[in-house]
């Protein structure tokens, strides 16, 4: 699947699904799971420990919390280096709880995080892999969670979140079998909980989710009523239990009850058991671990608690928890014989987890979600929504780029990987995206040098899907010219066709339907013919390049104008433009000025001309108007001096000075563009804020892109930036946000769905993170915005939609990372700037999905574009389409991505809610036969969403809530192997066994023609 | 031995050296060594891995440095408890090292502090026990030292650390036989080196010696010279090779090299080695580690150099060092195939020591000792030699306490332990006393708590054997009459002699011969009658009670009175004195005004009549008269602000701001005590400093008994109080002081023998340690100052003496104890008071030692006086001696110990120097078996010091040194095995087999008579 150094090679020879090839008529019922054959496992619920039924049974959970990447990378993390930032070293802590384990049958570890794992296995011997397969298929050490990280909730995206949890679950898969295969989720750190990440565990098959923050109020509360355990009904579309996931919080955070915490990294006491030696200790410990047990004991609902014995990068030196463990366990229960009705265990969350469903007990239904969430009256941690914007841009990007990646992978086959252009693959990038899923990567938290290298990640894997792209786009073109891809083209940089006469530009459109794009491509030239696929001029324009983004690129380029035209590719698809120089000289200047408006056929903006601010956005289809400011603002970062609370804002916590923010400017300069391809109206703000509001010829969508930066603080006062949007929508305090860019969530103003809310901070407290869209809305009215990466956001006033879009403050907020989030590069030695871009869109509610949908898919899977120099080769093929047809609108093709050396894994996701659209929400059928150009597919087998189990095989635990419905009767099931059917927010996910790629299909159809389709058993190919 | 819980049964039980009984006839030849014979081991020097002769050889040493307490006791460091104070846990490192030496057999470890290691050792299984052994047999645990702690060397007293060495190397013989036995001696962090440690060392058998720290001067020219290596001869007076000890400095302390430290307590960067991860570092980590060898090599002769793996409480998790030395190991010899010729290995110093011993060369030959040991200009550690002077006297208090309670186990037999007055031991006093040893312990360098917690212990050892004192006590004087110990005397506190009006005194003397003494006890009547053993009345006074002791006796005791009278005991005996009241009331009251002088037959100590001061003393017997003024001062402690250095004064350093103390006060306040008994001179200089001048009838001693305390600090000064003794003695820079309590070296101001140095603090650099006496001198007279503890002090200008007595600072020293020595308790919240003693003698030189040898061994070993309320029962034996007659003399019975069942540790001592008494100073030979009176020794065998080989066995490394001297040829041996002769300062260690204690003495006498006698072979008792 990869030449990644031979560790792909590997995974795949110890592959333990073994894929049995389908008939057309087999059913899915017939695909066995892998086993590791020569062993008769006792793993998972089997091999727990008994408990003690008329007792209080204590489960002990020792376990380790693996960031990573926070204050150290995740390298750092691994070797243990750069001990002098943060001691930890996760390379020993796997040596030292396998030692440890062998030492006591019955000690119990869990490890989670399988990024670090998978470093740890791939250095160890052939006989310590035997070892750990034993432990493993004993039980006795127990993977949780399993993904390749432990995913923030607040700023991740479903897709990638998906990704990173199948890569690490493969992971596990194939090296232990489904011992291997964690049973419960687990996401102890992560600052509040998305609705769609219980949505996605459900479907990956887990049994239970266990975390650890969530807003204060509501624990208190939770405690009260015994409510800390309960069923997350996670989704509004999915027929429950599908998306119904059993949730628990635990009882402190993920650390062990004071004074028992015996890793190398605490203070507390020691068990001290000698008699010989001074302060023996054991009547003051069993005292007081009785205490603590007995009142943990109130606040849940059964007569099982668990404890989590372990912390961040503990367990490094394991001797010194289980030897106090081992030792608290004897003694604690020595106190049985005298009456003690306490029993302590080692035990996992999973067998935690048996013993809750085996006290058969109804538990309270939860529907919303867990954010935002506060540790403290003042403590929000709504400030990582927004931190590190461009880091969050760059991870969402790369997450497009990931898809087109496996897309080439699969059209190229083998040569994508080593072809014409070198040796390239997708797995450098897989992994880079998976760590930069962690809960400090994406999500902003982690120190300056960390966060570079998750870019520098991300970077390395891009460079390395380059190869295989341009291998693969040569073998699709039969061009072998060398592909040029532009990297800064939002700031209008790009060598190529800043001194080119003549090029070509390919598009690559990842979506499974055809999208239309604009192209701004920066040149030097003031007019250039630009022809389609079919040698077709396409109407193009030359305007200047912004001032800002001169200012912005600080020299990386050169391009006076920009080029714009609009291009369309096929699905799955490429087509390709030729661009030659016709004219230099200098462009037409933008004129000065407020526009009264800018206007398409489908939308008409106008603006005042005071101002230079929007003014209204009308809808020209609907005939819908609504009034329309815009402006930036910015809130002064608490800096901790406060009668209420030391609190200051920093990477994780938003904490405003005042609710009233400072306008940055109340007039923008303004000059205007306006020719037949893109009206822009250029707006500055201030000498860091500026914004260019465009509307492309054809487009129902207004673009703001706003730069943002340097912020200055030379007047010693942090500053976040938000820019906000006053409309006439009535909304009644209430807004939408999408959770990790999938299903839509209410939030109304001050409340809380599930407690009664006592609002301690009146705009942090009110935001909400923003994954991919927000939207306001009356009866008549709705504006929504798309974002293109995640940000936080709120409505803080009745008609009012506000965004954050950057930060830059002074002092670290006191959770950890030890940094005021100051954001500095060589380039940008006074303060990072930020580009990004906001889409509205005005329609009535019934029908916004149907824009907001496909335009956020949109905006995650942009095009891919390369460039050549030159002519094209006259043979080269200049449009391709991976598709036979595109697929239906409400289907999205979310995975395409190589799986062995003959299959290929695939998940169609419907991607309306059920009753978001009249024309969408309803179930849609695909064949999959018929899915692709160039890929035969032989086979298919269904699995669970992660794709470590056969989808029949999947049965999860049944938990009963306490809910008016009742379960649906189970729907018919697809017409036929081929012809699957999705209904709303479904994913589904499918191995393909395919014939795949150039080669294959060649031989295919040139070869067999249909001969193989007809007979009943394949051969491997 | 001993009672205590099992223990020491346990290590009879497992006692290798199997004593073979002898017939009077038998040579000691025939005494095996045991060994573990079911295993064949290759331990020690065999199982060395080979070097590459080629080749720079760099031993690699893992080893760990575990303080027996200072800033966390030696029980909080074992479980590691407190570690919010420091990190450290020796349990853990024991468990982690066995483990990971048991993953590669190529790896090494040494362990020293047989303290740690015993607390661990009894904690193990069977299987932990025989898994060890195994390790030991093999080599792979090797250990040095192996004392039970490593001990001070500036502060200790030779007897309390050849007990120490004696108990450690003695559970380790017994434990692991021949291959526990450790070959080299390991003070890697004391700080400065006393010679007379060096000639212990080389009488325990110790091949070599290393330490870490010498004066900087000394080391920089040790370097340049490569004398870093040398052979030490270590006493003037026993035969070269006697106490010569091959020596040498380690190269970083006992650090790795800069870079290197691979513990968890550490951050240097690990050995990245996974060319898939960031930061592959083998080149660099390999290329720095090649300089780093290769610029050793130059300042050491050999092509061998060592370097300590490891440092304070390192390998807790040993995982650490040992994975990335595995890898520095492989990848710096994998080089070697490129042409690198530096060859790496794991190693230990008696491995290390072999290949310097093969090299053959001719060392350096070093005379005089490593004191005082400074690490920069004005960074001298000489306050430690007088920090804490009351834990140093308490110290030195409980030496002879244990080894009276010694005496007492051998004399009472099992009854000691178990009898009338219950169960006690020797061996809790035994421990507390080993640990007190420790370089942070008596040398007063630890915290507070600490300095509490090691006072405690040694309480807690005295009242064990109080109980087997009083039983023995009890035995041997058939009254079963409560024996009352009181150990506040010096403060004149005795509840039961305050209000009884008639009690016993029994007065016992560890001594080998009969002492005199005279009491003072707490009364309050005005006349007493006290007889003696025989009923013979003693001449007895009754003086009112100084101001100052009732000061500093804060309420203790209401003794209005002292009773003075002399007492004589037997030698190893004891003898009873009975009190009656006579009558009560008022004593008279001192009479105030300046004495012209007090006198005797032997001294007469005149005043200044002006001042109150001593202004001259008087020999009569020799007629020698010198001027003598003394006085109070203290030293303004630096607090660092100073241009030359921001060293401060502390626990370790003594840095005066100026060289000139401040005088405490000109004049005394006086009052005078006269009587038949005793003359006393009361000084008063302050509220917190006077003195007792003190002159007992028949003594040859004059008394300076002084108080120091609370030192006054509300002036933000910190002081450093001394005495100084001016006299017209014409010293010409040089005085003179013992090490260790023995053999006596010159000091010569601004001097020191090896190197020439830059003098760089004028006080503080001309102080060495005193540990039982000093003396000035010229050619007519010699004042000699006999010292109760450990203390510091110089002879700063000619014909002056001066002590440091106590110290209160108020800032740390910067060299880890992290608090400034600010003494405080809850008798004493405003500063510790202390009290203490000077003895001072005027003689001519030629025969000064004839008094000072006596008169120390009578300080360090007082008699034990006990009470008994009432009159004692009419068969109550009221004198008894152990000794058939007293020794001569020249000898000293240093060790009279129960060793195990039947055998007893015998240790004689010739007490004089070679050169030092015309009398003295020469051979006296003793007959064993007519040694004591109740103890029939039927058989001895010969020991090396440490009692763990058999002496003709002791085989040690021979080392040529560069010396006109030749060693001189062997001489004659013993008479007979029974009588055994001891030259100057030559100590012979014994195990008698005995039939012993009262039991069995009656049992010998009344039912056997003579008959086992004139056996051949005797059967066990």
């Amino acid at each position: 699947m990869s030449h990644d150094s031979g560790t792909l090679s590997n995974m795949a020879s110890v592959v333990h699904i073994s894929f049995v090839l389908l008939v057309f008529e087999l059913g899915v019922s017939s695909f066995p799971v892998g086993q590791t054959p020569d062993e008769s496992p006792s793993c998972g619920y089997e091999s727990c420990h008994v408990i003690k039924p008329g007792m209080l049974n204590v489960h002990l959970v020792p376990h380790t919390h693996d960031d990573v990447g926070w204050l150290k990378t995740v390298d750092q993390y691994f070797y243990g280096d750069r001990n002098n930032i943060q001691h930890a070293g996760v390379q020993y802590i796997l040596d030292s709880v396998v030692d440890q384990l062998l030492k006591n049958p019955d000690r119990r570890f869990i490890y989670v995080e399988t990024a670090f794992f998978y470093r740890w296995w791939k250095q160890q011997s052939d006989d310590m892999q035997a070892t750990v397969k034993g432990l493993v298929a004993a039980g006795r050490l127990e993977f949780v969670n399993g993904g390749w990280c432990m995913s923030d909730e607040a700023t991740t995206h479903y897709s990638a979140v998906i990704d990173q949890m199948t890569m690490g679950l493969r992971f596990l898969n194939d090296t232990f079998g489904h011992c291997g295969r964690p049973r419960v989720a687990w996401h102890i750190d992560p600052f509040g909980h998305a609705r769609e990440h219980a949505s996605i565990f459900a479907q990956m098959g887990y049994d239970g989710f266990f975390f650890g923050r969530l807003d204060y109020q509501d624990r208190n509360r939770r405690m009260a009523s015994r409510e800390q355990e309960m069923v997350w009904r996670a989704s509004e579309s999915l027929t429950p239990p599908t998306a119904d996931l059993f949730t628990g919080i635990l009882p402190n955070g993920y650390n062990p009850p004071e004074g028992f915490c015996w890793d190398q990294s605490c203070d507390d006491p020691p068990i001290r058991d000698d008699p010989d030696l001074e302060d023996y200790n054991v009547e003051d410990v069993v005292t007081r671990f009785l205490v603590i047990a007995n009142e943990q004991a109130t606040v849940y609902k059964t007569n099982n608690i668990i404890m989590t014995m372990g912390s961040d990068f503990q367990y490094e030196n394991a001797n010194l928890w289980y030897k106090n463990l081992d030792k608290l366990i004897r003694y604690v229960n020595q106190k049985q014989s005298n009456g003690s009705r306490v029993n302590v265990l080692y035990s996992t969350p999973s067998c935690y987890l048996q013993e809750l469903h085996r006290a058969n007990l109804t538990w309270t239904l939860k529907r919303d979600d867990f954010f935002p969430y506060a540790d403290a009256a003042h403590d929000l941690w709504t400030g990582y929504f927004t931190s590190r914007p461009a880091l969050k841009r760059y991870e969402r990007i790369s997450n497009g780029y990931l898809q087109t990646c496996n897309h080439m992978e699969v059209l190229g086959g083998p040569t994508s990987r080593k072809g014409v252009f070198g040796v390239g693959d997708s797995y450098t990038m897989k992994k880079a995206m998976a760590v930069a899923q962690h809960h400090d990567a994406v999500s902003g938290t982690e120190k300056q040098h960390v966060a570079n290298d998750y870019a520098r990640r991300l970077a390395d894997g891009w460079a390395r899907c380059q190869v295989l792209v341009s291998n693969t786009l040569a073998a699709l073109s039969g061009s072998v010219a060398p592909r040029v891809y532009c990297e800064h083209l939002n700031v209008s940089v790009c060598p190529l066709t800043e001194s080119s006469s003549q090029f070509s530009v390919n598009v690559y459109n990842p979506l499974a339907r055809p999208v239309s794009w604009w192209l701004r491509i920066p040149v030097n030239g003031t007019a250039y013919t630009v022809t389609d696929a079919d040698g077709k001029t396409v109407d193009s324009q030359v305007v200047r390049v912004s001032q800002a983004t001169v200012a912005v690129r600080r020299g990386r380029g050169y391009a006076v104008s920009e080029l714009s035209f609009q291009v369309r590719a096929p699905p799955m698809g490429y087509s390709t433009y030729s661009v030659s120089l016709l004219q230099m000289g200098p462009p037409d200047s933008p004129r000065p000025g407020v526009p009264k408006d800018i206007t398409n056929k489908f939308l008409r903006v106008t603006f005042d001309p005071e101002t230079g601010l929007l003014s209204s956005l009308h809808n020209l289809e609907t005939k819908q108007t609504v009034r329309l400011s815009q402006n930036f603002y910015w809130y002064n970062a608490s800096d901790g001096n406060n009668k209420d609370s030391k609190q200051m804002s920093g990477a994780y916590i938003f904490r405003p000075n005042s609710s009233t923010p400072f306008i940055i400017s109340k007039t923008a300069k303004i000059e205007t563009v306006q020719n037949s391809v893109v009206q822009e109206v250029r707006q500055w703000f201030s000498p860091w804020v500026s914004q260019v509001v465009r509307l492309y010829a054809d487009s129902k969508v207004l673009e703001l892109e706003w730069t943002v930066g340097p912020i200055p603080v030379g007047d010693d006062l942090g500053k976040e930036v938000i820019t906000r949007l006053d409309t006439s929508i009535n909304s009644s305090g209430v807004f939408y946000t999408d959770s990790n860019g999938r299903e839509v969530l209410q939030r109304r103003k001050d409340y809380r769905p599930t407690w009664n809310l006592k609002q301690t901070e009146p705009v942090a407290g009110n935001y909400y993170p923003i994954n991919s869209r927000a939207y306001i809305k009356d009866e008549k009215d709705q504006l929504t915005v798309v974002t293109d990466r995640s940000q936080g956001g709120g409505s803080i006033q009745d008609g009012s939609l506000e965004i954050m879009l950057h930060r830059r403050l002074l002092y670290d907020d006191v959770r950890g990372v030890g940094e005021p989030l100051n954001e500095i590069s060589d380039l940008y030695p006074e303060g990072l700037v930020v580009r990004g871009r906001l889409l509205l869109s005005l329609s009535p509610p019934a029908v916004a999905a149907d824009t907001h949908r496909p335009l956020a898919q949109e905006v995650v899977l942009q095009p891919l574009i390369t460039f050549t120099d030159g002519k094209l080769p006259p043979n080269t093929r200049l449009e391709f389409s991976g598709l036979q047809a595109a697929l239906p609108p409400a289907v999205h093709l979310l995975t395409v991505s190589q799986w062995d050396q003959d299959s290929v894994l695939l998940r169609l996701e419907h991607q309306f809610e059920a009753k978001e659209s009249k024309e969408h929400s309803c179930p849609v059928t695909v064949n999959l036969q018929k899915l692709f150009t160039t890929l035969n597919v032989l086979g298919v087998a269904e699995m669970n969403l992660s794709a470590n189990q056969w989808k029949d095989e999947m049965t999860r635990l049944d938990w009963k809530a306490e809910s008016a419905e009742k379960p649906l009767p189970k729907t018919k099931g697809d017409p036929s192997v081929w012809e699957v059917t999705l209904k709303p927010m479904e994913i589904r996910t499918f191995l393909l066994r395919c014939l795949t790629a150039l080669v294959c299909h060649t031989f295919i159809h040139e070869m067999l023609s249909g001969l193989w389709l007809k007979q009943s058993i394949y051969a491997t190919c």
